[in-house]
């Protein structure tokens, strides 16, 4: 059968051109950074080198690029880190109520550490207000984080604006670029922003790399204690050939990110279009200002997961909710706080399209989702509740 | 130029067997774990079957093993978490001065934290002694952190006794067993290992995961925080080439492991000798109990880094201290520990063999390692005040 993947939101394939460029540092290039000898400078200068083609793709040209083990490690790195450093200036935090999950339960368990956190609401299409961030500053708030756009509704976040508030307030912000590093443009100082989190394998990287910037003069407390790698705030052996996986993906999406994201759009806007003629599907996310690659809907009657297992068995991976919460009951987070009803989060499909996304493969999906939503809906036992 | 490389306890290459098992995750079985699809179902079945992989090789038949970024992150959970979950029950900690840095800065910081820390002597062979363990247990005591073998001078410790006085006591037992798992052999239930850290790269499988062995009915309190990965206590996208490179390092280890810890002792061995025809050249660690693949000397009058950089450019990589403290310029706590004093624990050079190390190999380090010495030596300011 053939299989069709629309959920590169989840994760990402390697791209082979990543590879190529990883395949030496396996079994070859293999020294410890820490070394002293050759094997071990040859690491540190393509460490070096690497750290330089991240901050690049994100126009940082002060402070530095920190890696990490994943994404998740750097979001809690971020939160964790500012809190424990600026506890003696103040306790309050606020975040959207729409962020990974990675960043609100690191700011929950922040709470049970004494701190103080404001979720901002959002807006029915899942958009953080300026004006709700500047009620919300307090005295004591040591740090915003809002995430640049939402992985699973699509939503870019006003991301400058936000910047501007937390400048004028002197607020330190971190935001969570894993879904738009490589895939739209980002320019740290145009936007503010204090602490940026990346992901290598959203982007066609090797999964186990993630990356922190964080900008000039921001202390912060490590959260891995050892032997002083990346500047004392991340011990850990550096994993060389995945930062290397990292930077070469950052270099594909430097040449090809725009063009890319022009093609997606395309791709993602005959999708959208085409789902919209099925009965009672409602787009969740912003119409416009969403990431090119993202489709987000719900459909009344049926039950996301059911969909997902429908899908799949036709040849078409996609996701319900959050690939993350996928073992979880409860709705999603970001559906709820969009406003759907439980049943109807319960309903949704995410469709995340990538490098890889063709318009025939488009066609694919409009043919086989109508016919799944169709076959659910026939045996459906919610359909009478309504 | 000929280039031997024996530092393999910094890290070593990964086995071309294993690169060839990872190939495939990268770019076409490249599912996130938490995905629903079957994309994601392939990716949790491998997932499952290397953990049962890497529990067979420490002899667990219950408990868990889960799938951490490094090492150091594994020792940093391990004792964090425990700290961190106990506290209630008591805020006294054991470990041995020569732990890994990771382990130490860990203590570190939970003193900071307001624990209270035991940090054991070791004799001159590095050797804690069970007794020593035993006297300092208290009522208070919830957990000690004692490695297997240590990472500079090869030591192994006794870690059945040790196990068996924390089984005696109640006390949980973490053991750091990065330069022993799949080295030398490991019962995680004969020693009483309620927790035990492994690496992949320390054993011919790649850079950028470890792994924590948690006994069964352990609780632990996670250091990330996100989606729920490894049952709540990692979360993260879960690094699936990282860990199957790891599964298929720790399968030939089970093959090769026993034949290739003899073969390595004997050039070991021939190295010790060696190296000891050498005026005023002193074995560091124990004769008998150390690790196969290491070797570490002290030599007067000169200093380690100069050493090191006159051996890589006669071609051999080796190291002074250990990898991860190669920017400080404080000794090396193990072997201020073992009772150097410092101008002899600062010419401390460790040679460390691995699966490509030869006799030919250990002919040539050999033949280069008195020329360096005596080049040192004939311009040694530190020869006069001896």
């Amino acid at each position: 059968m053939r299989k069709i993947y629309m959920d590169y939101a989840a994760t990402t394939p390697v791209d082979p051109r990543v590879l190529r460029e990883m395949m030496p540092y396996f079994s070859k290039k293999f020294g410890n950074t820490m070394s002293l000898h050759s094997w071990g400078q040859e690491s540190r200068k393509i460490l070096e080198e690497s750290r330089l083609t991240l901050a690049d793709l994100m126009k940082a040209r002060s402070g530095r690029v920190i890696f990490t083990g994943s994404a998740t490690e750097a979001n809690n790195q971020a939160i964790k880190g500012i809190a424990l450093a600026r506890r003696n200036r103040g306790k309050h935090i606020i975040v959207s109520s729409i962020e990974h999950h990675c960043v609100l339960n690191s700011v929950h368990w922040l709470q049970e550490q004494s701190f103080d956190v404001t979720y901002l609401p959002v807006d029915k299409c899942g958009m953080v207000s300026p004006a709700d961030l500047d009620e919300a500053m307090r005295k004591d708030t040591i740090l915003v984080s809002i995430m640049h756009a939402n992985n699973e509704i699509g939503t870019i976040e006003p991301i400058q604006e936000i910047g501007k508030i937390c400048g004028e307030r002197d607020v330190l912000f971190h935001t969570d670029a894993v879904q738009t590093y490589g895939k739209i443009p980002i320019d740290v100082e145009r936007m503010n922003v204090g602490l940026l989190t990346a992901s290598a394998h959203k982007m066609y990287g090797p999964k186990g790399v993630g990356a922190l910037f964080i900008s000039e003069g921001v202390k912060i407390e490590p959260l891995l204690h050892g032997g002083g790698h990346e500047f004392g705030l991340r011990s850990s052996t550096v994993n060389i050939p995945g930062i290397v996986g990292f930077a070469a993906a950052v270099e594909i999406a430097k040449r090809e990110m725009n063009a890319e994201a022009e093609r997606l759009t395309r791709l993602r806007d005959r999708l959208i279009r085409g789902i919209s003629d099925i009965k009672e599907a409602h787009l969740n996310g912003h119409s416009k200002l969403r990431l090119p690659n993202n489709v987000n809907f719900w459909f009344a009657f049926i039950e996301g997961e059911s969909l997902v297992a429908q899908l799949d068995m036709r040849g078409l991976a996609a996701s319900t909710g959050s690939a993350c919460s996928s073992e979880s009951l409860e709705p999603s987070h970001v559906l709820v706080a969009i406003g759907l009803k439980h049943e109807q989060a319960h309903g949704s499909l995410r469709l995340s399209l990538g490098r890889w996304s063709t318009m025939e493969e488009v066609q694919f999906a409009l043919k086989v989702l109508p016919e799944a939503v169709g076959k659910l809906r026939s045996i459906s036992p919610f359909k009478e509740g309504w």
